[in-house]
């Protein structure tokens, strides 16, 4: 009566972090554990408003089928983003897809490169969307520490010079999820002339880079090597419901991740795409955004790290983020955080253990807590529950 | 400098379909190549006011992430109306994931399904994206001949009693795309037989059930067995550009796409989902709608059949459909309609030749028209043109 399931399936688990947010929506808990930006972030006014324009005077073509790289307004909008962005020219055609946010084009990208058993190379921790989405098409995972700077290029290069060729090197420069590291500036250099000296393909996942809320604003990758695919979406920085992100890279790969999407989906949304493009090409529209939200976060941020200083002392350490949603932790005395979660949930405070974030899983003392969500009141009274745990658990 | 692709990319052909569409947008063609659904079908005042109200009234859960296997409002839908369809108690969880349009559910339903070399068994004529999605999966395609029934099902009983075992069993029973076939009662009944007695897993596709004009409703494969995912979308009903279908099937299927839906692109959009339960919802909407559009497409099919006949006389052959978007044609002095296709295009209409349906893509005399898009008026103008381009051509 059963059915049987192709070998992939072997390398397709559930998310630990999603299966955790379906038990704490469902009770009054304090959760630190999702990735979900802030409702007070979505420019709800702005979107009803674009929405009403589309569907009252842009007639049928906003809700008919469309192209699958993309509705050309939204492509010209990231066009002549990027192009400054970037410091180059980014051509409307032929190298821009747009994609069911970022987490689809890692699916497309893995599909199109990865045979099974081909090397790629992800920082370690590494985000878990991405690990799920890889691992489905049977890679060999090679995972290079990450530290406050970001991957440890130094040590892709001997690994590159040992004979390493990976099919990709995936990276999230800015506010790394889950460590909240953003690579230097000479990390980003040298890892550009890597990718141009052995000819590799870099991933560089950029959802969290327009939060910034501390430090200088960093050259992508992609402004340093056409051997980039850059990723960004609008979920962070408008909303994430309406799953709308891009891809921009050299041609020959979006070719073929444009047939992968063909066959995936057809395309994305028209209605959503034309949106989204209507919403943020009003002129100054994004800067207007980021200066209303980011203060959000960063005051978030430092009431989450101010109470963790002041309730946890030298129990935990941690590097404050120069933006992002997540700050990234070690508990002195607690050597399995799996265990301390445990504790955190019966105090009515949640997040994510750090072994969520590695390949093989095994314990670790790390734990991922996220500040986008709650208030800067309710994340003094999750650390104070939080502080009630780690006192059980020791 | 280049790059390497992984070794199912070979699967991965562009739609010709697609393709020419592109060409077919860039000029003033009359094409009756494309399968779009009309533009005067789609409910715009409706999809206004509920957009208004979910962005003006719902608050920001709207546009923020959502649960993977969709948003209740709209799983409620698809179980109340699904139960009632097939005659059985649909659950709204485990048994129900919300994908963006058909071709992700054949997506995810490869990848999970899938291992290179595995038989997938598909009516001949096929669904061109349906092959395409599961192409890349590197199968090995097993098409069965379809006639005006729809599969010829006793000729599959005859190769599973020889052996053959299929991973799924691929068929669009309501107006075959391309051939229009509707699949006769009896051959439902017997291929669930099939189905139960080989512990077969049937993916029953259907996007056009709705779009019946003439003829007698008749039961899905699915109210006969529940070894079957069946698939339909709002692409037709209501409008292609949200991107959202749905996949109804076994709990222990639809435990597995739906983790490869989360590794592939976390939710279909909330915002989407949402807006289009909000519509379809409304008591009698779903039948109004139906009321209004069904006979758009019965008075264009009307139009190009009786067009065809007393332009073609009987130089070409068909069967009118009961219903959908597709009359499936066979040319008695063309042998090769790609010919036809380069005459009719300088005589300014497209269509899709009869090999762009098949594997081995080898030259045929069928041709596939969609009555679709052009007024009847304009399908009387894109015979005579054809006409000329037969004239041509023989």
């Amino acid at each position: 009566m059963s059915y049987q399931f192709a070998s992939r399936t072997n390398g397709l688990r559930s998310s630990a972090i999603r299966d955790l947010l379906k038990v704490t929506e469902m009770s009054d808990m304090l959760s630190l554990a999702g990735g979900l930006p802030t409702p007070d972030s979505f420019p709800l006014p702005d979107l009803r408003r674009e929405a009403d324009r589309l569907l009252g005077e842009y007639g049928p073509r906003v809700v008919q089928y469309s192209a699958t790289d993309g509705v050309i307004e939204l492509r010209q909008w990231i066009a002549d983003h990027y192009s400054v962005e970037l410091g180059r020219k980014i051509a409307v055609e032929g190298q821009i897809l747009v994609t069911h946010g970022s987490q689809q084009a890692l699916d497309l990208l893995a599909k199109v490169l990865v045979d099974p058993g081909d090397v790629v190379v992800s920082e370690s921790p590494a985000y878990l969307g991405a690990v799920q989405a890889l691992e489905l098409f049977q890679p060999r995972f090679e995972g290079i520490p990450g530290d406050e700077h970001g991957m440890q290029v130094e040590l892709l290069a001997e690994r590159l010079a040992a004979g390493l060729r990976p099919k990709m090197v995936y990276v999230v420069p800015n506010f790394h999820n889950p460590s909240g590291a953003t690579m230097s500036l000479a990390r980003r250099q040298q890892l550009a002339a890597l990718a141009d000296q052995y000819e590799l393909l870099i991933i560089e996942d950029d959802p969290y880079g327009a939060i910034r809320f501390a430090g200088e604003e960093l050259p992508p990758i992609a402004s340093f090597t056409d051997r980039v695919v850059y990723l960004s979406t609008f979920s962070k920085i408008v909303a994430p419901g309406f799953r709308v992100g891009w891809m921009i890279g050299p041609p020959e790969v979006m070719a073929w991740v444009t047939r992968a999407k063909q066959a995936a989906d057809l395309h994305t949304s028209s209605f959503a795409q034309l949106l989204l493009a209507n919403v943020v090409s009003q002129p100054g529209w994004l800067d207007e955004q980021k200066a209303r939200i980011v203060p959000m976060y960063r005051e978030r941020c430092a009431a989450l790290a101010d109470a963790l200083d002041s309730t946890l002392g030298d129990r935990i350490r941690f590097h404050r983020p120069d933006g992002g949603m997540f700050l990234w932790t070690e508990f002195r005395d607690i050597p399995d955080t799996t265990k301390l979660l445990q504790h955190a949930v019966s105090e009515g405070v949640a997040f994510v253990p750090g072994n969520a974030f590695t390949i093989d899983q095994a314990p670790d003392a790390k734990a991922r807590f996220s500040y986008s969500t709650l208030s800067p009141d309710q994340l003094g009274v999750a650390v104070e529950r939080l502080g009630r745990a780690v006192a059980a658990t020791t």
